[in-house]
Parts: structure tokens; C-alpha cells; sequence
């Protein structure tokens, strides 16, 4: 196996390379789309159950809403419109034909062109609020607490595997309230979903805060997110929750009678997280030698390696393997034994390091002799021998240390790259030599922040929710502010 | 609530009543596009996850292909491509732009035409099978066992909630093999589990057969099918299974070298079943009064419905009434207490029967006195009343009961719907009188068939797997044939 371009020498290919050599996704026939192949895929559908479930026990139920959105509906909310506009895949005909000049070919059939144009989905408010609008009449209709697991279309020009491609897959919350507290209770409510998922399954830890105006959601009041940093200290949106006051409501005159017996305008949020979340996974915890797993989303936890010399030391080996092996399944740990013979023991390490499984066992006939096996840690490489005594309960903690540890580590990787600044020459220094987050007063402007974009890339990736009151003064301009903001380069 | 049109007034109109007022899917304004609503997806979840748990067990995975198929690839299986050519949406720009005539209303941006254009997948072979071809180069690589869980868009003129809708939601299995033998075997080990989920969850008997080559997906060398029978007679295919042969392999130019060492196409299947499933859920089991759910896929399992007069009794039952809940919640049965305030009784059950609840437990002052509740069945409308002891296990027995006794009514409706005929114009008489199946000869052309159809608009669902030897004469042509086929009108 050829081996991965480190990380030092071009993170950006070290990135390519790991997602498509450990068999997470590739690149597709189609422009910006990509295939999320079984193993990727299988990452993913442990983070939707999680949430799923998260979703669940906070009262939200599944439902499911169409790809297409007729042109008028699309514009109704003009500010979402205009924010979609230029990223949307357009259906225009509802059929092919045979090619004319070529029998073996087919052309679009210019006679079913339709009426009006249907935009494929780039996020779902405008025809959900559509629909809402018959299921709301009163306040007992209210709350409308509603969750989907759909695709999205918005079109990129330049994609990246699962950070940015032009389908997406996604879930997508929306929900109608009676009052804007509710509504702004269940933004962060879903905020606090997310940051916990995010931290105590994927063992990444997050920055919550608020979106300025300029970074928010097209159509949103307030917009909350949750930004994680990445190994080469830049920094990841890994989930966002809006708070859309009644913007949408008053797009599609959904209106109620209140307690009062009045007609208001329902109070909308939406919040999403998205198959990116798999690229912040990949970025956040893996090394030169492949993906690095949190055992709570490795698809396999443990592997057994067997290390034998001909078929019946084989044999005397898979008695003791298949044993752990039964254990350790019986404890709900999801393990793999893998004997297969036409591949060398050190290339199934390497295999299983390239794939992240945070575990492997290995078993010869010294460990046969000694009762023992031995255990490596995918996520510090250390190796240790153990007595085959309650191994399956050592390695059922094991795999709780091994969760706290790879969170531990990117939260001190974290801590280590957030910079407090104080002066713009300061700003630019750290953001080129060290990187990570700048911790920096802003003077509230959309202009101050533009500058700084545009001079050093970097944006302000939030306000945080606990951002202290601190007099101080704006990096470019000097006006007072009264809270550090958090600026970084970002994904 | 106002009464459902009745089966025997209006079996359509009765249909598409109870999908809305059960509140499991409505049309949305999106032309021929539905909404799938909370209750309605909480069943479609409880499908898909026994369909998945069983694709796994037998050892598949699920991976995700591209929305979008360029227009050349989509063309390169020319059956295939040709068989859905008519009801293929077409992509063809990608980006809007604001009216020069209106600033609030937006334009297809012509100047963001695609250089080709995409379709939006009505299937996904032709996008899987242009990816396999990087992954098959070795008997080694083979079989790859992959199912995806996706939305498909198919034109359709006229549509009809879950049953025909353009987009729908569905799997699809694609599989490559080295050998005919194996790709056969895979095509009739997934038929058979589509028979098992739909008969032993679903409690939907079905019959398993080939269609004939009029019938086969656009595309197959052979493709198997399950059909059921709607309470109407109408026949509705449940699910197929393909052997695509090395059809589209040939198109991809998939080709691998064998343990022989030489060079060979691979072999295909692929399977699907949709949210039509659920259209075949409400057709086959439910009534006048509403949906009637088999409780392996019913939401709610039991309902239990407090029956007081005043706070101080509705406290008392309570009592009793937590009770119960826990112990059925700790057996792992789905159940509901309402014991809302501002409905009555009566009210609540008329919404249960609708909602097609399995088991309804009501409990009033009487029983709290005898420490007994009255116990109602969805499926047979009958009441008893029961003491409280063991009142769990009963019911756990009792849904298993339930379970068993909608499938068996079921399958008694059916076997007494399929008649045996030997004459053209016994054939047209049952069709038109009794309905249901008819098993009757056929000279296996596409001839007879095509007129068959025409004349009486019954088709040929499918050629039994288990189908006897018999000598006989086809219906129309009078040329010998060996066996019989089915034939029905057909959703």
C-alpha cells in the first residue's frame, strides 16, 4: 500500500488521499457529486441514528417533503431566494427523446418543457412553510416540531469531498411556534443537540455561538452555530440552528388564532447538519497513517489479527480468538476476526490503521503459549501485552478511555490555538505563523469585517455564547467593543 | 370527524381519504409530488428498518450514489435508457438570477446553461455501474453487495398518493458477480426476502413469479416479482428483483479477470421496493372506519383511553392506567395513555380506529371497581373485558394473535379471489363480475397478451415460481401451453 502524503507536507492532499484510500467516498461521473462508498457510509448512518434519536427524545418527528420547489414558491421568501439564487440546480423538461440524427442517442424533447421551472432543492423552508400553511389554523396546531433526512442540491464550483459537494446529504429540522420565546428556546435547544452529538459521539469539541448578520442563514433572524478547528487550525461550521422569526410565516401567510382569539404569524426555526460533519470527523482526529475512529462511530471497534505460521497453528489460534471474539460481541462491541490467509499480518495493520479502527488485537503463538494478546491503540499507537484473563471487560473500558482520550486531544489542540490579539498587526502575524482562532474585539460592522476578510481571509466564525463582557477596542477600525468575537480562516 | 366515503360507494375515493385523514401523506404544491407526514413516516421508518436489518443480515451494505445521471451516461444501456426516457426530469441550468422586469421575481439565468444536461435518476444502474467500473478488476473484488436508500423521480401524468407519485422514496439493491449462477441466486434470495418482509411484517400475502418480457424492467435478462391483492381485486406489485445478465456491464465495459485468469463481463442484479409498499399496507388491510395496522409496524401498538367524570377520577385511574403503560413499555410495547381533557372518549376512539391502532384499552369507574378493562381490536372490531392480572402478557400474546389473524384474512381474501378459468369468455366474465386473479393458460406471446390487455385492460402479473406442469389451451389463440399464468387488473 503506497503511503499517504503527510499532513506537514500538503494537508489539503493528505485530506484527498485519506477519504479515498480508506474507502470513505470518491469522486463521481457527475461534476461535484460524489459516491459515499460502504465504509463512509456506514460512519454516516451511525451519526444519523445518533441523532436521530436526539431528535426523538426532544419530540420531533420524521417526515418527508419534496425534492422540487416550483419557482414562485421559491422566491416567496426574497431574502432566502436571493441568498439560493445562484447555486440552484434548474428542472426545465419532463422528458427525452431519440435523437433525430442518431437512433443510439436522446435529446431533451423541446415539446416538454415545463410551465414553470421546478429548483431543486437547496434547503426546504420555502415549500415545508408552503405545506405548513394548511396544517396551521390554531394555537393548538402549535408547536409543529418536524425533522427530515433528505438530499440537497446547491451548486459549487469548486467541491471537495464531503466538505463541499453539489448534492448533499443532510437533515434538515423545521419547526412553527406559537410565540417567539418558544421558538428562540428551540433554536438552542437544537444548538445544545448538536454540540452534544458532535462532542460526547464524534469526540470533537465545538465553539457555540451566534452567526453576524453578514454569516447568517438567508432568511434567518439570528443564526447559532457550532465551529470545531481543524488539525491545521482552521475552523469547520459543523452545524447551524436559525431562528427565523416570521419571516417565513409571513411569506406563505401562515397565520393562527392565538389564546386570545387574534391572527399571528407563526414563529419559525430551522437547523441542519449535513455530511460534512464526516469531513470535520476525518479532519479533526487522523494521522500520517490513515483515519483515527472514535469507538463510539467506528463501524468496527476491534479487530483480531491473527499471526501464525501454517494451518493448524491457525487453528489453535481461532479457538482462543473466536473465543474473545464471542465475548467481546456479547458485550455489543462490534468486532471483526480477521483470518484471512491471503494476507500478510503487517498488512492488515496497516489496513486497519488506514481504516481507524480503534482497536486490534494481535494473537501468535508466543501470546497462545502465555495466555496473552496484544493490544494496540489505533489512537496513540502504543502497544501493550495483556493476560487473556477479563480481557473482554478491559477492553469494553478501553474503548471509554480510548473515546475521552482522542476528545481530549483535540480539545488541547484547540485550546492551544485559540489566540487572544489586541492589534491588527498581532491578528495578521498569528493568523500566518500559527493559525487556529483569534480571540479579537470588532467593532459590530459589516464593514470592518469585510475588510478583514478581505485582506486576510480570515471571518468571524462566531460570538460566542459565553463571550464575556470586556471593554476593549475593534482590531481595525478602534472603535470600542464590548466582547472578543472569534475570527479564523475557515472551511 | 366526518365519516370516510365507504369501500363499496367509492373504493378510490375511499383510498385517498383515508391516506389524508389518518394523516399519512397529502399532495403538495409540487405537481405530483407528496408529502409524507409524521404518522405516515413513522410507519414507512418501522419498513425500512426490517428491510434493512434483513439486507444486512444478508450481507449487504449501504453506500449513496448521485441524484443527478449525465445525459450520456444515462443513454449508455439503451433498453434501459429507452424504457425511461418519457418520465426522465431534466436538468438543464444551474443558476437563477433576478427578473430584469421584476426585482422581486427571479429568471432561469440563461447564461448558466449546463454543457450537458443531467437527469434526475428514475433508477440509479447506469451511475452505480459507471462507478463499479473502478471498483471490479478482479474475481477478487467480486461480489459487491450494495444497497442505497434514496429518492427517484419518474413523470408521471396521473398520480395517486403512494401508489404513483413522480418522486417517491425508495431502495435500491445493485449487485456484481463473477458467475450467471450467483447473480441468479442473489436475484432469488432478495425476492425472497421481500416475500418475508411483506408477508411476516407486513402481513401482506403475496405471490412470487417472473414477469413476462413485456412486463420486465427496462433492461433485465429475467425480472421476479411479488404481487398482492388489494381488497378491490386489483392486483399491486409489491417489489421486484432483477438479473440484468451482463447487460450493463457490457454497457460500462465492467469487465474482470476471472480465476482463469481471462477477461470477462460481470454479472447484475438489482431490487427495489418503494413507499408504494405503503399504499399496499392501507389497500390490502384497512376499512370503513379506517387504517387497520398489523402491530409489527403500527407506531402505536396499544392506546389506552381513560374513561372519568371529573379530575378526582381521572386521577384514580391514572393510577392504574401508569401502571399498565409500564409494564407494556417494559415488554418493549409501543403504547400511548391519552388522557387529554378536551376530547371525549368516543372522540378518541373514532381517531385510534382511524389512525388503524391495534389494541385499545379503555378503563372507567366500573373497572376500577372490578380491577378490569374493556380491551378493543382494531383489526375484528371486537371488545372483551379483562382483569388486570397479567393483564401484559395477554396483550403481548394478544398482538401476536392480531398480527396473525390480519395476515390470515388476508390471504383467505385472496385465495377466494383467484379463480381458475378456460375460456376467453369465462375470463372476461369473472373479470368483470367477481375481479381478483385469474389463473388461466397463455401461449406465451407478446400477441395474445398485448390483446388480452387492450380488450379487457387485464395484464399478466406474473408467471408463479411454483406454477404446475399442465397441459391447456391459451385463452385467445388456442395454442397449447403448459402452464398458467395470473392475470388482474392492476395498480
Amino acid at each position: 500500500m503506497a503511503k499517504l502524503t503527510t499532513r506537514n507536507e500538503d494537508y489539503s492532499k493528505w485530506y484527498n488521499e485519506l477519504v479515498v484510500k480508506a474507502d470513505l467516498a470518491e469522486n463521481s461521473g457527475v461534476r461535484g457529486s460524489m459516491v459515499i462508498k460502504p465504509y463512509g457510509y456506514a460512519i454516516w448512518e451511525k451519526i444519523q441514528a445518533e441523532l436521530d434519536k436526539k431528535f426523538k427524545e426532544t419530540g420531533h418527528q420524521n417526515a418527508y417533503f419534496p425534492l422540487f420547489v416550483p419557482k414562485s414558491l421559491f422566491e416567496a421568501e426574497e431574502k432566502n431566494a436571493e441568498g439560493f439564487a445562484k447555486e440552484c440546480a434548474v428542472v426545465t423538461h419532463y422528458r427525452l427523446k431519440t435523437d433525430p440524427n442518431n437512433p443510439h442517442k436522446l435529446i431533451v424533447d423541446p415539446e416538454a418543457k415545463l410551465e414553470e421551472e421546478l429548483i431543486v432543492r437547496p434547503t426546504s423552508e420555502a415549500i415545508i412553510w408552503n405545506t405548513y400553511k394548511s396544517w396551521i389554523q390554531s394555537y393548538r396546531d402549535l408547536p409543529i416540531l418536524i425533522n427530515q433526512w433528505a438530499n440537497v442540491v446547491r451548486w459549487e464550483m469548486r467541491t471537495r469531498l464531503f466538505l463541499r459537494t453539489a448534492e448533499f446529504l443532510w437533515q434538515e429540522g423545521h419547526t412553527a411556534h406559537a410565540t417567539k420565546e418558544e421558538a428562540i428556546e428551540e433554536t438552542e435547544k437544537m444548538l445544545e443537540v448538536y454540540a452534544d452529538v458532535v462532542e460526547n459521539f464524534m469526540a470533537i469539541p465545538v465553539i457555540k455561538g451566534f452567526k453576524t448578520p453578514t454569516e447568517r442563514f438567508a432568511g434567518a433572524d439570528e443564526t447559532y452555530c457550532i465551529e470545531a478547528m481543524m488539525q491545521d487550525g482552521k475552523a469547520l461550521q459543523a452545524g447551524t440552528s436559525h431562528f427565523l422569526g416570521q419571516n417565513f410565516a409571513k411569506a406563505f401567510d401562515v397565520k393562527f388564532t392565538n389564546r386570545e382569539g387574534k391572527q399571528e404569524f407563526a414563529w419559525a426555526t430551522s437547523w441542519g447538519v449535513s455530511t460534512r460533519l464526516m469531513g470535520a470527523l476525518i479532519m479533526t482526529h487522523s494521522d500520517d497513517f490513515g483515519l483515527v475512529l472514535p469507538p463510539k462511530l467506528a463501524p468496527i471497534q476491534v479487530v483480531i489479527v491473527p499471526i501464525f505460521k501454517g494451518e493448524e497453528q491457525l487453528a489453535e489460534i481461532s479457538v482462543v480468538a473466536n473465543d474473545i471474539f464471542d465475548k467481546l460481541k456479547a458485550k455489543g462491541i462490534s468486532v471483526k476476526y480477521d483470518d484471512r490467509t491471503e494476507y500478510k499480518p503487517g498488512w492488515k495493520f496497516a489496513e486497519y490503521e488506514l481504516k481507524g479502527v480503534p482497536l486490534r488485537i494481535a494473537m501468535g503463538a508466543r501470546d497462545l503459549e502465555n495466555k496473552t494478546v496484544e493490544i494496540a491503540r489505533r489512537d496513540n499507537l502504543t502497544k501493550e501485552v495483556r493476560s487473556l484473563e477479563n480481557l473482554e471487560n478491559y477492553i469494553e473500558e478501553l474503548l471509554i478511555t480510548v473515546q475521552n482520550d482522542i476528545y481530549k486531544k483535540a480539545e488541547n489542540y484547540r485550546e492551544e490555538h485559540i489566540t487572544k490579539v489586541d492589534s491588527y498587526e498581532e491578528f495578521k502575524k498569528v493568523l500566518e505563523e500559527k493559525g487556529g482562532f483569534i480571540s479579537a474585539h470588532w467593532d459590530g460592522t459589516a464593514e470592518e469585517e469585510e475588510q478583514i476578510k478581505n485582506e486576510t481571509k480570515a471571518t468571524i466564525r462566531c460570538i460566542p455564547l459565553d463571550a464575556k463582557e470586556e471593554q476593549g477596542i475593534s482590531l481595525v477600525s478602534g472603535k470600542p467593543s464590548s466582547k472578543r468575537v472569534l475570527f479564523a480562516k475557515a472551511y
